[in-house]
């Protein structure tokens, strides 16, 4: 059964070749489409589209229908092609005449489309959450591993003395960054479309403050073109968030990995959280940072995935665009599981306490010995030259204590700026 | 000369091949690094490392020089590698001993930090000025031409009533989630790296707060670590929000490039505005919106192309971020001038205001219809049978007096509440 | 039952993260596994590691189950977290020691490398075969339509005259193009890695060239790291072969989605290939192209998916490869069902043969106008300022019959030509 | 001065945003246009639309045009506005009326398409030169150092033994796959397109068999709108056999950037190929391997730039296509040069031999120890959990002694055999 079925048979091959798993990710979706459903039925009664009995028989059956899909009683199957159709059918066996109406002044694009919004707000926020979570974690990590020092590199060569506390914080700073993007795709998403009908509005004297209002929107996407317009575009903006938090993540995955080669041996993971080998009997595999790495990496291709897909179209909506969902919702659960694998193993590190103690990192405090000289009056230049002259001959001996003071550095980590920082970074 | 001279040769080819046209991408970023040098020498002086006297020749020393760049006076020729050596050369030349303690404290890699994150603060608010100045032509021009009609397309197939109102105001209101995208880049930019020094921090004990409210960031990256880690991913969420930009214009371009179709005919330009053929003398051809389009889409790539810079790139610094400056600059003068040009021929447009007596467009008005008959009391299915039929038969007469007038659509534009949104998008 | 317990129990969370939807992927690849694992045991006789009977009685069983999957009757369900575990599980079970013993002197890196490599080589030349059969019917309908006039764009204005023969016969010789990529890729995947184990070799005195033989493979991947250097890299070039053919056949669906809207109005489908609106009764839709071109412009993106996986992983192998799986798999199924659609679709094409009549198309001839008085003598740049005037007066008049004689022109369309080029292009 | 100038007076600011960097960029591609348009002139003259006295005179003013652009005597400066306009210029001037004839039945964009055609092939073929060249390289270092083992690592994990005739051959084994890829861009790029004209071919009795022979051409693209439709195409696939090459280069470049690090210290290169650093006088950093990888990491994004270019633009010349040329141009020189240095410097390396006597590697042999219980009969799960076992206990010591003898493998390189597969990988 199809909407737009006159009549004529469809071909077979074309059937699956247009739904594909249309109905899987509709079964993500139909929350949201019901719930922006009982706001557009409640709208059309209030502007007199529907009687009240009939506005009061539409919502509770809405109702009805969003406990089935929390109680994983409502399936989507053939022969509905999504969950558009598929509503519509269950509210007219259910409620006759009255049930039909719920299609008056709207589309199925307008469906999708503010149906995808409500869902990425949910995505959005909830990634948010996770991200806060992590954040709060790096923080109680770095403040517990302050005074563990860790050779710092450039050039992946021997730089200069870093520490644990440094580098936990260092990641959860960063991941301010990305609730900057977060807030901003957020915001995006955060319009009502509902009412933009096919893409061009509607003839019905629709009030759209009011479905903005009931479904919890900061605000509309007035125009209605604009609004269509939305598609792929909400979702790619989106997409860039969700790049920024996955390029953070990707790149403490690298680390990991990295630090738990042996011949860096800086961290470890309990057993239970490595992989053995099929034929390495002594192998501890980080296959949990290798994974959340490579997901990473490929939800940093995203937003070039959607670009590819949504590049020269003109505007007004195309049927490419359903494939976004196929794009974006998968992503959605893979980052999401990236972020709860890194919070839940991460709390289980193990750190090496004792790893400059190898002569090889020496050579880590020789800007502290020359900026040492320079304190003392020796200019800059000369300093670097009687340094390396010294390291040359093999003479170096370093002084291991350190004394940086200044903000952010080794032994004035600023975790509550930082955290003072993320508090606000969601708003304003 | 090269900084990190030992006084070894290098090979020549291997100097031509890590030094690029760096200096050239350096010649617009020197009056940063310059800036970013003053408030240096500034704080240097506070905390006493320089003396008040070499602080104030230091100061006026790059304020000279600022001055020559500003004339164009101030070039960075081999052998100078880059703008650090050439600034630190000339500061040594002049003013001998105390040029060489501009150093103290910090490092190239921290110079090139600052330096771009205060120019990406300038492209990305000039890119809001620019966003904004197209915004109000739209808006203009949506006012002006809001009573034409224009066939409004889904699937590229004769859908709905649309006019030239909905669509110059829809790419108005579409650019306020890129101001969206556009302030949260910013306020990652916002964040003062200075005194991350090689990414590890310094042993001097200089004043952060001091340098970031110099140069007037609204705050700093704490961490010395995570102020490092932003190279690269300040220029890859500048980026993003960038391919927003370019997003939103790219799709202009082509609705312009289509409308200017012959088989179109909706909207031209005057004769210099467009290009002609060397074997066509008929043609009039929309190089300007190709261009337009064709740089946008390259724009909107930019992302990805940092992304396989960075990805998997452990912390720490690395030579391969140099490479971030000839992706980035090139790209944030593309899209500027991409604004420039749509702008001031966007301005010059020609409406065709009679497109719609054309009998193909008649099937437009069939919603309407069909709309009216729900509203007198015909179920929506009914409805849309009924119309189907008369499209069928070839009996359909379209009543082509529109009376949208819900938010948003043909004939209530909200043009203020655009506007107004518009206002509050860059705080908040 | 991992390969790998070592009696542990892993996280449950972790589990699922780890696995994924390698199962239902590897429902997919078993096939292929099994094939290897046919010529893996036999080897092993060969070599004497395997008795005879035990190698019988290995290949029997093995024969059974590629019999099993053909039905439809073997399954990999947890507790099996792969292809491999549950292949071995099935030969222990049914053979006892035997069984264990396929093992010997190989991996599952190796396993599912030399699997991926068969499954890649079938999928190609299954991709060659419909380019072949896309590129017979374009030729059909290239000579079916040779006379049908259809107006050439450039900068998308009307330019000059063109043909439906020549249009169709362009996508024809231009899969010639994507047949080459596809040749390339298959010589890539035609290279047997088995025989790398975990990306090292064995201690076994295997015979590759034996394996090499019996799987089919032109060669072998000599170098045992080279071989899983492979991993990541033939799934990238085979996905860069695939993007070939997607980038031909987007295009091609974007221009007739463009021909189908009534603007232009060159070609129509039958009722049952197009689709309606639920608002709009008189749509006919192009969703299938409108799919075609969304899926191939997202396998356009697939070798980029791929690069950010793999891009600045240092050599050996890590578990983020796995990944390569979930994104070429799809897009094998994809790029296959979008050759199938757009052949079984375009066979049904009707084509409009009226279409020059309309006089906005006049000026498609002025080049030929002009090119005949070139041909009298007069010089081209005083011909191209004569034709202008003309133009620019009205007064310009085509002589519409066209004699294009020379290669490929719109009287000499060179099919065979083209037929032979295509049929040489697998080899050589 | 340009071809289409009707006389109008152009915006400033549109000419310098439509020409761009074209002139720098024609002035590479500058040779190929004239050769193109010797072999023009001739076939012109041979069709009798020359006399044979106009031909000569052409075709002697062109030579001499070579001659000067290999001096560096030939520039385009303003008002030109491309190579076209400055070469019909010239001739005109040189000519007089002959000069003008070259435009006869060609247009400019079938001259770039021929000359990007030609500069393709070259570039492709000088690749080809340049892998050939690190190929042998590598197989000589390979042989060179067959004897020094190295740890192969799987997960980054301590693994297997491998050893440097391994690590160096398998790269060069890996080139081959790069062959195969750029083979089949140079045949899609060796398909002559010059007689397309504007995309629709010509009214001219061209005879295109005499200018595919007389440039060199393999075959041509006869369809006239094929031959248009390779612009972009040709570039991508082209973008693709380099993208192949950056891949494998890039990985090369990240083992030498890790293998150089402290922690693993298995290989070195002589001072002047390493770069210090301003505040670290112990550095010695691997910037020219950053670099490349870097510079290859970009250069893979290439195709996927162009994509964004080309998707979804219908068939037809648009002026968008004019952008390929800065995309593909700079990225043929990178790589170029990518090659040049890995080259230049590879040759240089200097390797660790003394590796695997630190205990740490000791487990690399364990796979080793477990293959020679099975082949004194052991089954492989019990070795692998006696194995396990003496790891667990610490009571576990290698046998270094390797006997790896099998095809590809440490004992056994197979270098001839690899040497002989890249001679054919160009062929067939």
């Amino acid at each position: 059964m199809k909407l737009w079925d006159k009549g004529g048979t469809p071909d077979e091959q074309m059937d699956h070749f247009t739904v594909g798993n249309d109905r899987e990710l509709d079964q993500v979706l139909v929350t949201y489409d019901l719930k922006a459903s009982r706001a557009h039925a409640n709208m059309l009664g209030r502007i007199g589209i529907l009687s009240k009995a009939e506005t009061e028989s539409l919502t509770s059956a809405l109702d009805l229908m969003l406990e089935e899909v929390r109680n994983g009683e409502f399936s989507i199957d053939p022969p509905f092609e999504d969950m558009h159709s598929k509503i519509e059918f269950e509210l007219t066996e259910r409620l006759g005449e009255a049930g039909k109406k719920i299609h008056t002044a709207r589309s199925r694009n307008d469906q999708v489309l503010v149906a995808l919004q409500l869902y990425l707000k949910d995505a959005l926020s909830g990634f948010h959450g996770q991200v806060k979570a992590l954040f709060d974690l790096l923080l109680r990590l770095a403040d517990q591993h302050k005074d563990v020092l860790l050779p710092g590199y450039t050039h992946l060569q021997v730089a200069m003395p870093s520490s644990f506390g440094l580098w936990f914080s260092a990641y959860a700073e960063s991941l301010i960054d990305d609730v900057y993007m977060l807030r901003a795709a957020y915001r995006v998403a955060d319009q009502n479309p509902l009412g933009s009908a096919a893409g061009y509005g509607s003839s019905f004297p629709i009030d759209r403050d009011f479905t903005t209002a009931q479904m919890g929107f900061a605000t509309q996407k007035y125009n209605v073109v604009a609004a269509q317009m939305g598609r792929g575009k909400v979702e790619r903006l989106s997409a860039m968030a969700m790049a920024s938090i996955a390029g953070t993540l990707g790149k403490l995955a690298m680390d990991i990995c990295l630090y738990m080669n042996q011949n860096f041996g800086f961290v470890s993971f309990p057993q239970e959280l490595t992989t053995g080998s099929s034929i390495m009997p002594h192998k501890k595999n980080p296959d949990l940072f290798e994974l959340v790495r490579a997901k990473c990496n490929i939800i940093q291709g995203l937003p070039n995935q959607l670009s590819l897909l949504t590049t020269n179209l003109p505007s007004g909506y195309h049927r490419d665009l359903q494939m976004t969902k196929p794009l974006i919702l998968p992503a959605v659960e893979d980052l999401k599981s990236c972020l709860e694998i890194t919070i839940s193993s991460l709390g289980r590190i193990q750190v090496n306490s004792n790893i400059l103690s190898d002569p090889k990192y020496d050579y880590l405090f020789s800007v502290d010995t020359m900026d040492a000289m320079v304190q003392q009056g020796i200019s800059f230049r000369e300093a670097y030259r009687k340094m390396a002259a010294q390291i040359e001959e093999g003479t170096y001996e370093p002084d291991k204590s350190l004394n940086h003071s200044h903000q952010g550095s080794l032994g004035n980590l600023c975790l509550d700026e930082i955290r003072s920082k993320m508090e606000s970074a969601w708003n304003g």
